[in-house]
């Protein structure tokens, strides 16, 4: 495989774009893409004529050819276009692809985004879940249950308390300060966090990521053609899927065993271990997640989780800063955008163009995105895209 | 780019699975995807725990993760798991991205599969359009108008009559009584097309395909894993895909010229021309979509199209047979299991296990697929696969 890299980044700022008082002005999916899109596009300085195939990640919400209808708007026609859904992973499924195409030679220069419409929408707003598969949701394993089922084993195995949990929405929250595309920009307390109203014991609503729109590009190149545009191309290191499966976590409900699993195969791949890694944009949907990905990508001990965030070692300053934009917590997660929006942080980050949310020094980066409910309760499918400069 | 064979292919039958009087007992999208993947998995005489990467079409109307949801009843998990959306053309987008991985070495067996409800739905069985792509239907350019207004111009330019566009409905209807797997089986008369409701002039009602719902799947192969598994591989000899432009027609609305690229490129990569293809599955969506494909896929010249279908040259014992199965016509038009059914009728009808309805001694079969309506009034995306034992 040929040597790929990320040479362009673009998103818009999340929020609510459904022209209420107080939020965003109203935009269309293709608006919000283009948006992106075009901030990319300009960030890589390529021309959009030079681009030879489109990858879009578009959830249900978009209807239809998501990626030609931006394409169109941006001049871009003719060429290949391929769209994505995989659920909260749905645009690093779409990038994977390109990714692949770009390394084995398909193609040399293309473009990936992911728009999302959550706030405002024909289907007002649902994000609506098909009718055969409805019986975890039937019987109330919906989302934040399943993270609240994991933290609370994870307190009774190793004794996390509920504020080590709030710790992580205290980190983020804090990050968004320095983000202008974080959807919030707002401090909170530990005790805010723990006393905002209760959404399933010991996640409160401060822990959830928060409702919002949003869309977010990247333009990858193959090493040749990335030298034509940028002498600080980010490299994609390495890239790995794995769907959710009954025996991954082997009975343990406190590990992500598709995590697991597509961290130590990245690993492998790359050479590259946790120590090596400077900043991870970490799929944060609910803070226990983020707590257990510190163990699950082996960032610490099985049940040191807790103690990791104490002990601000997920912080500036820290071994790993886990999401300096804010993460999903703060910066906002408008599904089909949030894969590609972390690969947009992650290669501001390592070009060093991140401001007061820099993370100095950083050589080596990691996306963890994950998507849907699968067998055995692990993610639908987890998503892990390594990148260097 | 290694070999790369389909090794084994399978379909539900198509029609409405809403357990309506006399119509096909209700069925999910889950369970059409099943069936029809169990039925690749058994033709292969593949075990489902060999597959290494799940590549499904689904449209919204399935919502998330069709892939992940139909692996896990069959029992596949803890792979790479992809899901694609292109309009028509969905399940050859999907099938494109499984080709190229498979050609490229990341994986050696995969499953690709389309699956599609219409009849019975959430949302009452409409395939919704997004709020910001609605221009063209709001000015009354749905589908069937496209097509009409092409089928006018070409009786225009080329003195083409309203009876060779209904020759289609009449030759497709005519070969799907043959076809245990199409929607309907049943014959009619040319006075009958012409005669049934008029939906577009010149279009009437017989010239439409119907709503439906169904599934189908194929097991794709590296050349060297076919041979483990059988003595008749089908060989994916070459696989393009265009997305519309708007010079691509160069003013010509009676040429699709995405579609003369694509079949360009593809003959140029493969070196196979249409005077080597023995059975074409075509996109025949609307009767006039049939016609005009003869000439931009080269098997005859342009404004012959009419002469080609009334001459019986894309029939039995003509140049080369169009839709044996019954086409989108008669076999059905479930959109995301469209294009994955176009390559199992080929790799029956090239393994020759095809019964009454045998093309004889057919070596190359091509598939078109087309989907949405892009710029310049160009499908969003046309799909081109050609197959040969």
């Amino acid at each position: 495989m040929r040597e790929v890299a990320i040479i362009g980044a673009g998103m818009v700022r999340l929020g609510k774009y459904d022209g209420k008082p107080g939020h965003l002005p109203y935009k269309t999916h293709e608006e919000l893409g283009v948006g992106a899109c075009r901030a990319a596009l300009k960030h890589a300085q390529v021309n959009h004529r030079k681009i030879e195939a489109v990858y879009a990640g578009q959830t249900a919400t978009a209807q239809v050819q998501l990626g030609q209808r931006v394409a169109d708007v941006l001049g871009i026609s003719g060429i290949p276009m391929y769209n994505h859904e995989n659920a909260c992973a749905t645009s690093l499924a779409a990038f994977r692809q390109a990714y692949l195409d770009v390394a084995n030679g398909v193609h040399d220069l293309v473009l990936v985004f992911g728009a999302e419409i959550m706030s405002s929408m024909l289907s007002g707003g649902a994000i609506v879940l098909p009718e055969g598969a409805m019986f975890l949701q039937d019987v109330g394993m919906i989302m934040p249950v399943f993270f609240a089922l994991l933290a609370k084993r994870h307190m009774e195995e190793y004794g996390t308390t509920k504020e080590q949990f709030a710790m992580v929405s205290v980190k983020n929250h804090k990050h968004s300060m320095a983000n202008p595309y974080a959807q919030y920009q707002r401090e909170f307390t530990l005790e805010e966090v723990l006393n905002s109203r209760m959404v399933c014991d010991p996640i409160t609503l401060l822990q959830c990521c928060p409702t919002g729109d949003g869309a977010a590009a990247v333009i990858v190149a193959s090493a040749a053609v990335a030298r034509q545009y940028t002498t600080k191309p980010v490299r994609v290191v390495g890239s790995t899927v794995h769907g959710g499966e009954y025996k991954a976590s082997k009975g343990d409900f406190t590990t992500i065993g598709s995590c697991t699993k597509a961290a130590k195969e990245l690993y492998e791949i790359t050479g590259v271990g946790p120590e090596d890694i400077d900043v991870c944009e970490q799929h944060d949907c609910f803070t226990p997640h983020e707590l257990v990905t510190y163990e699950d990508l082996g960032f610490c001990e099985k049940g040191e989780g807790g103690r990791f965030i104490e002990d601000g070692l997920s912080d500036f300053g820290g071994k790993c800063v886990f999401n300096p934009s804010g993460g999903l917590q703060s910066k906002g997660h408008p599904i089909a955008a949030t894969g590609v929006a972390q690969l947009v942080e992650l290669t501001w980050q390592l070009r060093g163009e991140c401001g007061a949310r820099q993370v100095e020094r950083a050589k080596v980066g990691l996306a963890h995105n994950g998507g849907g409910i699968g067998p055995g309760l692990e993610p639908g499918l987890i998503s892990l895209t390594m990148l260097a400069i």
